[in-house]
């Protein structure tokens, strides 16, 4: 541990914004993952001076500094040129990297020009790192005790680099395995759950255990290092069960990277259907399922009603129960689910209603239900905020809600809809 | 001009990589349109000492400063304070600040807790820049012949932030107005508009025109400067009349933020009304339909039909049809289309089938249709790009194309229908 890196990324497409730095979250996630610390990130354009300063910056804070940018011909390979520089090496020709660079251009049918070539010319001592997704290979530079590993500008050349040759060179010097398991919760807000665990997470050190929130979703990771995976599972279980025990009905999975992956893959496994009635989220529940690869298994009928008259005709919602209840109550959310379930023959049927705003005295009052052969749930919901973007945020909160009373329907779990925390 | 800025964005989420830094690139995006140029960008943890020599190291370089991130309760506002003793300047409570916050626990029925009051702590003498999506306040101090400009590290409150009262601040000391249009294209790709209008726009100073990609939508904005906003508009008009001369057909509007407020405007402007049929978009057009305010005036009904007995069940497609020519055809589009306007009584019905993958021969194929009371259109998709997030991407050009063909039913216009670029 205790290893602290520096990144710094070339390129003046990222000074001018119009490149997001994708590249500094990709590789500082997977440093953190190593146990790598970050202290410092930077973007500099493709200026020598500048680079060469931040170089000095870097290195007089930390012993890594990953690059990425500034290779290839294009850039006349500005950051292989500045950082060899900065240690003292010269660049030679690399038989095989230029062997690899003919033979690209070979299979291409064009002729390879003369500044193609500096690409195969690298720092004398350096490791090549390959680029099989591009033509200009990365590198690692060591020398004076400090180490620099440049990667490729474009993101899907970078990324198998960082995650292949890369992390291989990183875990031998780290030397340790990391494994991680993430907890999905749902229906507890993020500072709840963070100021209930803050205290004992705070002064764990392995595994650590680190919230992340999503909109309308938490997730805590669970990061072990050990000398080898087993170990790692090992160390996990305990602190998994605790945090289970503690907050169980809040946690509807693990390592989803959604609700609707959970949903989905939920009803599959039980071979359930699934259909949707939606008012105020307008398509969005069904749109979130059928993001998932597979979603045809478990789902085929949705609703979109953003009526009265649309509720009734295509859900069969009683005409009494509107003028006594209106469209935003449980009465209405509860013969939506039923009416979807019956419309497609599903084994649940989920609904929502509700005044999603912007304005509008209830703004922020949803009701979302759920309809199995036995039963009809309903959750009330306040999801008004008061921020200009409420409409947005009632909308997806809401659709997560039918999503989250799915799940529970389909598990026979009624433990959320008994709280009274939002 | 020749203003030079640097852009610090604070936050451990950052250098974790939980967070992509999107902020850097609005803020970037935003000063390069202004004529203020960007040397250098940097990220730094929630560290008073980091980010106080990270100041010292920027204002050594420029004299403007833009910071996001660090603000708010969580973070013990260290960038306000850390900034403020940089300037030397002390926080002083702001009186309307606090009685905003205490607003917004007030209806929000939570009790505050005191550490929020210190949000409304701010530096002595400073401008207060007024935040409608959250709590924390960002602000401008000045002193010393330099400037920083503070403001909050969500992106849904930064960019409000950014886009009004700073771009306001930072014209001021530009001193000329700027001012921009955006035309709005669909259905052409970026590359193809950008290499057709490149050689003449690079050349052009004032105004300027600077393409934007959004995914599967690109827009050329059009920004001028010039002493005052009669005098940028009249720079403006010929440059939109050549581009519209040039591109009009895939112009879909101007000054709009996407495809659906174009719609929504367009329907409720006509005072037409639009319904939805969906099988791989599944609930997509529809949604988006409904996330613009207002949407209810046009929009009432849609159906999401994921199986060849939904669409049947659900639209009256006959399953003749089906057997015929598949439910991926022209003719199940088509009729979708009009089984779902007939459904919900409307003006026009949109329908979409494909292949939205993963895998699969014909994946990518998609039709999308418009159904009138006269006339069907169809047009024909093959959106497939072979990359990894394929299914996300067929599904949302697909509901653009929905909604596109919906526009051009509404305006009687189908020379979009004709091409064939994609």
């Amino acid at each position: 541990m205790g290893m602290v890196a520096q990144i710094i990324c070339v390129g003046t497409e990222l000074l001018l914004g119009d490149v997001v730095n994708t590249n500094a979250a990709e590789i500082a996630r997977t440093l953190a993952r190593l146990g790598i610390g970050v202290y410092h990130q930077s973007v500099v354009g493709d200026n020598p001076e500048r680079l060469s300063q931040e170089l000095d910056d870097a290195f007089s804070r930390c012993d890594l500094v990953l690059l990425t940018g500034g290779l290839g011909p294009t850039y006349d390979d500005l950051t292989k040129q500045t950082v060899a520089r900065w240690f003292g090496k010269s660049l030679v020709l690399d038989r095989e990297e230029e062997r690899t660079l003919r033979g690209f251009f070979e299979k291409l049918g064009y002729k390879m020009t003369e500044n193609n070539l500096q690409q195969a010319m690298m720092p004398e001592g350096c490791t090549v790192l390959k680029n099989p997704y591009g033509t200009a290979p990365g590198c690692i530079i060591e020398g004076k005790g400090k180490a620099a590993v440049l990667m490729p500008g474009p993101p899907r050349e970078m990324r198998p680099m960082l995650e292949g040759p890369v992390c291989d060179w990183l875990q031998k010097r780290t030397d340790s395995v990391f494994l991680s398991r993430t907890l999905n919760f749902f229906g507890i807000g993020e500072s709840t759950l963070e100021s209930r665990v803050r205290e004992e997470i705070s002064h764990m050190e392995n595994p650590t255990v680190a919230p992340y929130a999503k909109p309308g979703e938490v997730q805590l990771r669970i990061t072990a290092r050990a000398p080898d995976e087993d170990a790692c599972r090992a160390m996990i279980a305990p602190v998994e069960a605790e945090l289970r025990e503690k907050f169980g009905k809040y946690c509807y999975g693990a390592d989803y990277h959604s609700l609707q992956e959970a949903v989905v893959d939920g009803f599959r496994t039980r071979g359930l259907h699934l259909a949707a009635a939606e008012s105020c989220t307008g398509g969005l529940v069904a749109s979130r399922i059928v993001e998932i690869p597979g979603a045809s298994e478990m789902f085929a009928y949705g609703a979109v009603t953003y009526s009265d008259e649309a509720k009734q005709r295509m859900l069969g919602v009683s005409a009494e129960t509107l003028r006594l209840h209106t469209a935003v109550s449980a009465e209405t959310a509860a013969e939506m689910a039923r009416g979807v379930r019956a419309l497609a023959g599903a084994d649940v049927g989920v609904a929502t209603t509700g005044y999603a705003g912007p304005g509008g005295e209830q703004v922020g009052l949803v009701y979302a239900a759920a309809a199995t052969a036995d039963e009809t749930i309903v959750r009330e919901l306040h999801l008004a905020r008061g921020r200009a973007d409420d409409r947005d945020q009632i909308r997806l909160l809401a659709s997560s809600w039918a999503l989250r009373l799915a799940l529970m329907a389909a598990d026979g779990d009624k433990r959320l809809i008994e709280t009274k925390e939002r």
